[in-house]
């Protein structure tokens, strides 16, 4: 009988350390760029961002990463042989998407969708390796991008006029979510022990 | 004796589509961007481009990867294992070189002669395997560069003023079709059967 | 006992020419792009750096090759089947950068700097193999930021002044010194003969 896997609290804690500490950073790049606007700041700002979006992506980086290792998500023989490597390739990976997504600001709207989703693809198709990882990808993209919708909706935040939208939110979010959450998955299998 | 080794039908069939919608994507690109313009339109306009447009580069990438698999390249275990992945990884990467074309419109031309090489050492560097597939990177630059010289010269459509060019056309574009032939000569061996 | 290792005067001079002409290169997207001036020009140029630029820059990418065969970086056995492949894939790498801190002049501080730093850390986790590469990225951060540092205060050149800053030198140049150094060292490590 094989052990239990599981993430241990600590991992839980890392997951959600990168999730903050990476979602402050890609909005700091969002916001300085004037991509997104918050509307409503009824909570303190940390950076540039207001106290509850750290806080979700963080939760939403463990949640996943607990998810994609509950259905299967495990560590190959390269990544268990490296992993700090391994984590600092994918980190890095959806850092520079996220800082993308603000560059193509200003550019034809085509041109910018067209970028971050054929970077996006690149970055699935480089680290997906279990059918966990593809569930985590869709399920981040479909609770991230309809948290947005519903978020951009109620007037909390939005998107600035000049970037092509789909409900509210830029036509590359599901893109960057996908991306997020390949990664978000395969760090969990990093960090789950068997 | 080994068995005689081809495309079949519907392996060109699907280098068409590949091409041609690839084709289209990109060249909305160009068009959205102001980097060329038709200044023809004898042809219906299909997205952004003239009917001929998608027809050429689809009837090419057929035409590379047929030759490809002709001269000798060959799925590489790798590729043979995970077909979808590989695919998907190469057409990612000529779109995101193909915006970036795009994209750094604007910037000093060196700058984006610069980038756009750069990528397209990385891409030809990075799937390149068989001594097929550089010929067929070699046939894509000069029967692709050398068409859009003579459509330019006729005055079918131009290139952006601002945009650093050679003999009517950008002096990235041979960049991106050395990308592209390699690509499609892979492709073409991944549609070889044997 | 095992034969000396080294770098032969031809390795050494290959190792020159490269960084010369990589600098020059990237040297001219940064003039180019207004991302640095030169304020004295004692020294007659070459392309659009003074003198004393590819100078710094080949003699830097020799001493640093030296330096990595010493202190024990070896060619993979990957790399050294397809040196010429390996090569071309790291240098390519480093030129994209070196654009692509050109490319982000007007854009928001902070969205370059994250970029950057992203691709020089993606750049770093994919070639960096023995702790002599990470010793090369730490000195050719030390000694490139701190010579330009010396260079700026001195009047001797400078960067923009909408370029985010740290003591006169761009806050994404340790990033770019850093993903040289790592590729400096792993050259080296090609051209040391056993």
């Amino acid at each position: 009988m094989s052990a239990e896997a599981r993430i241990g609290a600590g991992g839980l804690a890392a997951l959600f350390a990168i999730g903050a500490i990476g979602g402050l950073v890609g909005d700091m790049c969002h916001v300085q760029s004037g991509t997104t606007v918050y509307l409503e700041d009824p909570l303190p700002y940390v950076w540039d961002s207001q106290l509850w979006f750290p806080i979700m992506v963080g939760g939403g980086t463990a949640a996943l990463g607990w998810i994609g290792g509950l259905l299967g998500a495990r560590a190959s023989a390269a990544e268990r042989e490296e992993p700090l490597r391994a984590a600092a390739t994918m980190i890095a990976s959806v850092l520079a998407l996220y800082a993308l997504t603000a560059i193509v600001r200003g550019e034809p709207g085509s041109v910018g969708i067209v970028l971050c989703w054929a970077v996006a693809a690149l970055i699935c198709a480089r680290f997906a390796r279990d059918r966990a990882d593809w569930i985590c990808a869709a399920l981040a993209m479909l609770f991230g991008v309809g948290t947005e919708i519903v978020l951009s909706a109620a007037g909390v935040f939005e998107y600035a006029d000049d970037i092509e939208q789909i409900l509210g939110v830029a036509a590359w979010l599901p893109a960057l979510y996908l991306a997020y959450g390949v990664v978000a998955s395969r760090l969990g299998a990093l960090l789950t022990t068997r």
